[in-house]
C-alpha cells in the first residue's frame, strides 16, 4: 500500500483550506469585538509589495483548485477575483472545496506519474512529472499562500495559534 | 504505481529546507550590503508573542526530523536549540537534511498505516494513522515554520520572492 494523490491533494488541501476558513471567522470575530472595519484585514499585508489577505485567500484556493485540476487533466474553473469581504473569502474556500472533492479519484489516478506543464509567462513554461509537481509545486504553493494568510491575521492582533491552522 | 513516503516526506521537506537556506543566505547578504547586525533578523518576529526567525528554523528543521523519525519509527537525533546567527541557522538546516536523506527507505514502508503518538502536553497525546499524520500534522507543521520564516525575512526588507521559497 501507498499513498494515492487524491490524498497528498485533495484531502490535505480541503482540511488546511477549511482552517483557513475557521481562521478568517475568527479575524471577522476578532474586528467586531474592537469595533473595527473588517476590511481592514481584507486590505492588510507583510509588506508594501505583498499581497494581502484577500489575495493570498485567492490564491491559497486557486493553487489548490488548478494544482488538482492539471493533475486531473481537467479544465479548472475560474473565479472571478472580486472577493471584498471575510464572508465573500470564507465563500470562495468552500467552493474551492467543493470543487475539490468532486474531482473524480479515477482522474488523479496515476497523475504522479504524468507531465504537467505550469505557465510562467509569455511563451514560458515550468515542465514537471506529476510527483514533481506535487512536492515542489502543488503542496509548497497551497501552504505558502495559507500561513500567509494566518500570519497577516497574527500579525493584526487576531488570537490565532497554530492549533487552528492544523485545525 | 501510488507515491511513497518517503517522496512525500523526506524529499518534500529536503527539497524546501534547502531552499530555507538559500533564503537565510539572501537574508545575511542583506543585512551585510545595508550595514546592520544580522543578528536583528534572527531574532525578529511578526508579533511579540510569536516565535523570532531563529525559533522558526529550528522548527522548521525539527517538525520534518521528528516526523521523519516517527514514521519510521526511529528515534530522532536531539539537536540543542542553541544557534544565534544565520550561519548556524544554515548549519541545523543541513544537519536535519543529511538526517533526512539517511533514514532508510525500508523503515518509511507502509508507514502510512502506522500508528503515530505525537506528545501534546503532560499526559496528553495525539493519536493519528501514518497517513492523517502526514496530511494534517507533518506536511502542515513544516511548511507553516518555512513559510513564517519567509514571511520574517520579506517583512524586514529582505529582497525574495516566491520563486527563491520554491526553489
Amino acid at each position: 500500500m501507498k499513498i494515492s494523490v487524491q490524498a497528498v491533494t485533495v484531502d490535505t488541501f480541503a482540511h488546511s483550506l477549511s482552517c483557513l476558513s475557521a481562521l478568517l471567522e475568527k479575524g471577522l470575530a476578532h474586528s467586531i469585538a474592537r469595533k473595527f472595519d473588517p476590511s481592514v484585514l481584507v486590505t492588510a499585508r507583510l509588506a508594501p509589495d505583498m499581497f494581502p489577505l484577500s489575495r493570498q485567500v485567492q490564491l491559497s484556493c486557486d493553487l489548490a483548485k488548478n494544482s488538482v485540476a492539471r493533475l486531473a487533466g481537467l479544465e479548472p474553473p475560474r473565479f472571478e477575483d472580486n472577493e471584498k469581504t471575510i464572508e465573500e473569502l470564507r465563500a470562495r474556500i468552500a467552493r474551492t472545496v467543493d470543487y475539490l472533492k468532486g474531482v473524480p479519484a479515477s482522474a488523479l489516478e496515476g497523475s504522479e506519474g504524468r507531465a504537467i506543464r505550469v505557465p510562467a509567462g509569455p511563451d514560458k513554461f515550468l515542465d514537471f512529472k506529476g510527483l514533481d509537481f506535487i512536492q515542489r509545486w502543488a503542496i509548497p504553493n497551497v501552504f505558502f499562500h495559507i500561513t500567509t494568510a494566518y500570519a497577516i491575521l497574527r500579525h493584526n492582533g487576531v488570537d490565532i495559534g497554530k492549533r487552528d491552522f492544523l485545525g
